[in-house]
C-alpha cells in the first residue's frame, strides 16, 4: 500500500472520486447501526439469564449471616456480596461497601459528597474558589461529565502506552487545588491499554499537596479479558495495598460493578477503600438510604458464588466479544494498513478500540458515518469539555452490533476514514 | 379509673411500689424485642414472594415498549413502571420518573442537587448564607436527618389534628430563606393522621417568597389502609393537580416507593412532579446514572399489573397489620384509659401509633422499656435536631414483632408509662 501522504494531487483526486462512489453506494444501503456505547449485546445478556432462576417464591431469602434480604438493614451490603466483589478486586470484604446497580452513581456521590461535605473533615469543595481534577485523556466521557457538572476545572493529562503521563501527574498534584485524578486503570476506556506496574507504583506514591486528593480508580474492566490464556491477559497490581505500603491507603477510592458481567444497569456496584474512607462514605450514606437492594446482591452471590464463578462467566463473554474485536481489527488492518491515515489500539480486554485519525479528521469521519447510518461515540467526548485538541480520537465500541452488522460498520468506518483523509490532504494541495 | 393526678402522695407511693414490683418481674423475663422502626414483618414479606417467580431464565425481558430491561438506557424508568406508580399517586406517567429502590435516596438527591446546583436555575443553596426548612413535628426522623446533614436550619411546625399548623406555614414562607417543607401527608409518620382537604388546599396555594421553595410531599403511605371498607379509610387530594389549578405546579415534588408494598429496600421508587421540575431532575440524573434497575421495575409491573393489583395486595398487608394496631390500641386503652397520663392516636393506616406521655416523661419511658429489653424509636427522633421540646412523644411501630411479642411489648410499654408518670408526679409532691 502506498501511504496517502505520498500521493500527488491528481492521484488523490482520482482516489476521492472512487471513494465517493463507494460511499454513495454505502449510503444507499440505509444502514441504521450503533457503535457509540459500550453496551453488551443481547447474546451476552442471555448468558446471565439463569440468574433469573436463582429465586422462586419458595426461596430462602436469608444470606449466610441470617440477614433477611427482603427487609431494611445492612447498610454496607450483605457480607457475601462484599466478599464476592472484594475477591474480584483483590481486597478484603471489610474494605468493601456494596451499593445498588451503578458504580457511576457511586462515583457521582463521592464527588457530590466532597463538594457538599468535604473529604474526611476537609473543607467542602463548594467553599473553595477553585477545585481541579486531572483527567487522563482520551478517557471515559461520563467521568468528565461528573467533574464538569460540579464546575471542577479539568486538566488534560496525555496518555502514554503505559498509562497517564506520570511526570505531569506528579507535577500537577503539587497544586493544592488539585483534588483528584480519574483513572480507568485496566483495559482503559477508550484505549484498551492497562496501566503498567511502574505507572501504578508512581500513582500509589504520589505526594499531593491537598490532603483531600484522591485517586478515583474506576476498575470497570478488571475481569474483562478477551482471551482465556493468561499470557494474553493484562495484569494490574492491587492498588489499595500498594498505597498502604506507602502509608497512603486513604489516597485511593476504587470503584467497580457487575454491569458488564451480569446485567447492564441491573448488576451490583461497590466501592473499595480504607477504613477511614469507608467511615466517611457511611457518614453520608446513613442519611441517604436505609439499605441498597440486598435481594439483587444475594442473587449475584448465589449465581457467581466466588471469583472463580465470575471468571468462568467472563470466558463466555469473551467468546462473544473476542470475534467482534478481531473482526474490527481485521477490517482496519485490511482496509487501512500501511496507508498512514490512522492508528488504532489492539486491546486484550475491555469494551473499546481507540482509533486516531490524521489530525483534524475525526469530526469529519463521525459525520460521514452518521450520514450513512452508523452512529459512533460523539467525537471529542473522550476529552474534557468534549474538546479533542487535535480532532483525532474516535472510540469504537464493537460489543452491541451483531457480527454481520459489525462488519458493515467497520467497513463503512474504514471507508469514511479514507475519504475524510483524502479530503484533508487535498486541502493542502 | 382514677386519674393519677388526683392521687395523693401516699397513694402514689403505694402505686409506685406495686408498679416497681411488676416492672422488676417484667425485667426478669429477659425480653429482646424491637418496636423502633417501621419494618414490615416477615409474614408481610412472604406475601410478595410470588414476585420471585415472575422471571425465569426463559422470560421475555422486554417491556411493552420493546425496551430490553437487561441493558442500559431508559433514564426515566420503563413506561409501565411510570404508569403503575403514577396510577398509585393519581398522576399521569409523563409526570413520573422511576428510580431505584429508595425514595429516601431520591429525596436526599433532591436536597443535595438544590444545594449544589440550585433549583431550576436559582442560586445553589451552598452559596447562600442561610437556608431554612419547615418541619412539621412530630415527623419522620430521616427527613430531618437530611436537612440537618446539609446544615439547613429546621423550624418546627406543630401538627394539628388536620395536619401542619397552616397559619404558621403561611407566615414562615414569607421568609425568602425558607426553601421547603417536609410533609408525610397521608397516615403521617408518626401520628397516623391524614392532612385534611383544607390543609391541602392551603398548602397548594402557598405564596412563598422564595422561587425555589418546594413542598417535599413524601406520600409514603398512600395505599396503606388498615381497613378494607372505604368509610374506614382516609382520603387525600391529589396535590400536583391542586397546585396546577393555582398555577403553582412547580411548587411540589412528590415522592413514593413500594418499599412497604413489595419488599423493604428492594422495591421501586419514584418522583412525581411538573415537567419543569422533572427536566431539572434529569439534568443531574443524566450525569449521575445511565439507568436504574429496569429488571426490578418490570418485575413490579408484571406482578402488580395496575393500581387494582396494588390495592388487592395492600389488603393482604392490612390483614396482618390491622390486628397488630388493634392489639396495641386495646392494651393502651385497657391499661392507660382514664388515667390521664398519656394520649395516643388511632390511625386508619400507615405504620405508626403516636403516643404522648405527660410532659417530661418520654425519655424515662424509653429508658425503662430499654432496660427491660424492648427497644422503642429513640425519643426525640420525631423532632428536628432530635429534640422534643416537651419530652412527650413516642413513636410506636407495631409492624415487625409477632402478635405474641407485640402483646408483651405493649403491656411493658403501658407499665413503663405508668411507672414513669408516677415518678414524675411524685417529684412535685
Amino acid at each position: 500500500m502506498t501511504p496517502y501522504s505520498e500521493l500527488g494531487k491528481e492521484e488523490l483526486l482520482k482516489l476521492k472520486e472512487e471513494l465517493t462512489l463507494q460511499y454513495e453506494d454505502a449510503k444507499g444501503k440505509g444502514l441504521k447501526l450503533d457503535m457509540s456505547r459500550g453496551k453488551p449485546a443481547p447474546a451476552q445478556l442471555d448468558m446471565t439469564m439463569p440468574m433469573m432462576d436463582i429465586f422462586t417464591s419458595h426461596a430462602d431469602m436469608k444470606d449466610e449471616q441470617g440477614v433477611d434480604t427482603r427487609n431494611y438493614g445492612c447498610l454496607e451490603g450483605i457480607y457475601g456480596a462484599r466478599r464476592l466483589l472484594g475477591e474480584m478486586l483483590g481486597v478484603d470484604p471489610e474494605h468493601v461497601i456494596v451499593f445498588g446497580t451503578a458504580s457511576l452513581n457511586v462515583m457521582y456521590d463521592s464527588i457530590s459528597r466532597s463538594y457538599t461535605h468535604g473529604v474526611m473533615g476537609s473543607t467542602p469543595w463548594c467553599k473553595l474558589d477553585k477545585v481541579k481534577f486531572l483527567c487522563p485523556a482520551p478517557g471515559y466521557d461520563r467521568h468528565f461529565g461528573i467533574t464538569e457538572h460540579f464546575g471542577i476545572e479539568m486538566i488534560t493529562i496525555p496518555m502514554t502506552a503505559e498509562g497517564p503521563d506520570m511526570d505531569l501527574v506528579e507535577e500537577y498534584v503539587k497544586d493544592p487545588a488539585v483534588k483528584g485524578i480519574w483513572c480507568v486503570p485496566m483495559y482503559t476506556n477508550p484505549l484498551g491499554i492497562t496501566y503498567s506496574e511502574n505507572v501504578c507504583k508512581r500513582m500509589a506514591d504520589l505526594n499531593p499537596a491537598a490532603e483531600d486528593f484522591r485517586i478515583y480508580w474506576d476498575n470497570a474492566y478488571c475481569v474483562h479479558h478477551l482471551y482465556d490464556e493468561e499470557e494474553k491477559q493484562d495484569h494490574l497490581p492491587e492498588m489499595l495495598s500498594m498505597c498502604k505500603v506507602n502509608g497512603k491507603e486513604n489516597m485511593i477510592l476504587e470503584f467497580a460493578s457487575t454491569s458488564k458481567i451480569s446485567f447492564a444497569g441491573a448488576g451490583i456496584s461497590c466501592i473499595a477503600a480504607s477504613k477511614d474512607n469507608l467511615d466517611w462514605v457511611k457518614k453520608s450514606m446513613t442519611v441517604q438510604i436505609i439499605s441498597h437492594d440486598k435481594i439483587n446482591q444475594l442473587r449475584h452471590v448465589r449465581f457467581f458464588k466466588d471469583l472463580n464463578g465470575i471468571k468462568e462467566h467472563m470466558k463466555k463473554h469473551a467468546a462473544i466479544m473476542r470475534p467482534k474485536f478481531e473482526l474490527v481489527l481485521d477490517v482496519l488492518e485490511k482496509e487501512l494498513g500501511g496507508l498512514g491515515i490512522g492508528t488504532w489500539t489492539k486491546p486484550l480486554g475491555g469494551y473499546f478500540i481507540s482509533f486516531d485519525t490524521m489530525e483534524g479528521c475525526a469530526k469529519a469521519v463521525y459525520q460521514k458515518c452518521k450520514d450513512a447510518g452508523v452512529t459512533l461515540t460523539t467525537v471529542g467526548a473522550t476529552y474534557p469539555y468534549k474538546k479533542d485538541p487535535h480532532d483525532t480520537n474516535i472510540r469504537i465500541a464493537p460489543s452491541f452490533p451483531s457480527m454481520e452488522e459489525l462488519k458493515q460498520c467497520a467497513e463503512l468506518f474504514a471507508l469514511c476514514v479514507k475519504l475524510a483523509s483524502v479530503e484533508k490532504l487535498l486541502e493542502n494541495k
